[in-house]
């Protein structure tokens, strides 16, 4: 075993903290400290919290943290930086956090910028969980701006989903539909004492209860496989459903709630606390957190492969000289893309093919 | 030649309909068909539109394409169906579209739905541009609605980018930060008679105002290369510069000018025209069209080689039984998900290098 993992796993926060910085960094040699890391775990709570800039994420993060502490269990924090090069950095940077934490080094925070490849970041956020997973934290939080299919996608991996609504305008709540409101488990309406949050609290319920009448086909959403779907069939074709397994027992639909908050005061965080309980409870009994933790590691096996692909890929097209001049053959019209597509993985769908062969 | 290939380029319209069909089911032999409509491209204008849903965008596109059929011009428009299965389908089947060119066959509609699979969404739209462009269209706009990064992805293959914004709250000019202002070329305020439309004009202005002390290096977003980069280095390493041509000369900047309209009265349309035609004109002068057709050349080649190996590997473990064991002996911790990526891709690795070393 490497040594950093045993001084991880020995509760050295200063470990947790180089490991992940290889994890982000991908450090040579990263992949084999994550290997070693599998084995120590399985035993967080991980959630996932996302809501647009000014919900409030931050605060909220903060005392949910703290809360925790209180109750004698230990965390560990995510953030993710948003993907934009232009609000990259500064919005997590600068905002001073964990300030009713500072000194506590059992609540371990960590932000983790969008700036290199996406993808990779998927990966990394992952990864850096697994670290906070098998050091021992018995909570942890991965936090996200849930502007981006990319934000969305990470978030999704948690255990228990909670979407941070702002009260106002409506227009967040309109902005759910765009990806957000099929993964939550939990809705949160935050700055509850501001003027509009009864209208958000009214119009995410009307919204829920509209989706209940259309609603995806497949357990993992936290939706029955039981509910009766109303939709046109094209829905059952919807990209959630490939995940389904329909030899799962019939489960107990949960039904997202809403709870309120004021962060700042720390009002609600002991009901998003017993709320959060209650979903967990829910992934247990369902069976839910076995067939969740199934789909995410099949998922983060193709993401790997995707990913070693995409180097092996790059390598041979640098070894043959790159793409540009066949780049002006198509400009010329000479050829297309296509075809060089195919001239290019030819000899690896050959290999792949005479191997088979062979093992026939 | 494919008879129905011989068909479009003969301008039947039945024939480009029947293509951009089998484009969309990627029907057997639609490859071959791509392959054999490229040749015949790079003459139309390919203009981008996208925009929040509610902002006008079906209008807008309506009056532009009238203005176009007016002076002459022969129009195709793609229009981008939503990714969310939740929206996907009412939002573009229920309304009348192009209701002033009913009857104008030279206006050729189409919707394409991104119900499957999104990566090949992006793909089936360039192929379908291909086939409007091969057929003879002078103009083809790619309609979509900005909220997701595939279909920023999407709309960014065009050549003139024009992002709708309706006036309003602020949010919404809050929103393009979210990876759609870097790609604009033109701004539209629609409904530029409302109430807060002006604030809208205003507050996009001084968007791009602190964007310009902060841009991005590199010239295919429209920006000088010569632009001071007052930005902190990691800006430098931004999504876009990998894109810059290094080579390239200094260019002449492009200041995304911001143009009023009221869409469903007409009014603006012709200055959209005009600016859109200095684009254009700004394009070829600098050389940026062709530097731009290079690059997504270069991006369409990587993408089909991507999607190919990814049918490959699923074809792979699908021989090889499947990843189901694998997965049940990653949740028993026996083994992780680096592990089995790296056993899954070792023989195609090997693959590879094997071949490489034969040829050198």
């Amino acid at each position: 075993m490497d040594p950093l993992i045993a001084d991880l796993l020995d509760g050295q926060h200063r470990a947790l903290a180089r490991t992940i910085t290889r994890i982000e960094n991908r450090s040579p040699g990263y992949r084999e400290l994550v290997s070693q890391l599998h084995a120590h775990t399985g035993d967080a709570d991980v959630i996932g919290i996302t809501g647009s800039p000014g919900a409030g994420k931050s605060t909220l993060v903060d005392k949910l943290a703290a809360t925790y502490r209180e109750a004698g269990l230990t965390v560990g924090v995510i953030a993710i930086d948003p993907a934009s090069p232009f609000t990259g950095g500064a919005v997590l940077g600068d905002r001073i956090r964990m300030a009713s934490n500072v000194g506590d080094m059992d609540v371990f925070f960590r932000s983790m910028s969008a700036r290199g490849t996406l993808g990779g970041l998927s990966t990394a956020t992952t990864d850096a969980v697994k670290a906070l997973d098998a050091f021992g934290k018995d909570k942890v939080i991965i936090e996200t701006v849930g502007a981006g299919q990319n934000e969305v996608d990470i978030v999704r991996t948690a255990d228990t989903v909670v979407v941070l609504v702002p009260p106002g305008s409506g227009d967040d709540v309109q902005m759910l539909k765009a990806g957000i409101l099929e993964i939550a488990d939990l809705f949160v309406v935050n700055k509850a004492d501001l003027e509009g949050a009864d209208r958000t609290v009214q119009e995410l319920r009307e919204m829920l209860q509209l989706r209940d009448g259309r609603v995806e086909v497949g357990g993992h959403h936290g939706f029955a496989e039981t509910t009766v779907d109303v939709s046109d069939g094209a829905d059952a074709e919807s990209p959630g459903s490939e995940d389904a397994d329909a030899d799962a027992p019939a489960q107990e639909p949960w039904d997202p709630p809403i709870v309120e908050t004021v962060a700042d005061r720390g009002e609600g965080i002991d009901d998003l606390v017993a709320a959060m309980d209650d979903h967990r409870a829910h992934l247990v009994e369902s069976g839910q957190l076995e067939s969740k933790a199934r789909t995410r590691y099949a998922e983060e096996i193709r993401t790997l492969i995707r990913e070693d692909v995409r180097g092996l890929l790059a390598e041979e097209i640098e070894a043959r000289g790159g793409l540009d001049e066949r780049v002006d053959a198509v400009l010329r019209r000479e050829t297309d893309p296509y075809t060089v597509a195919e001239e290019v993985l030819e000899p690896l769908a050959d290999c792949v093919a005479e191997r088979r062969d062979r093992r026939e």
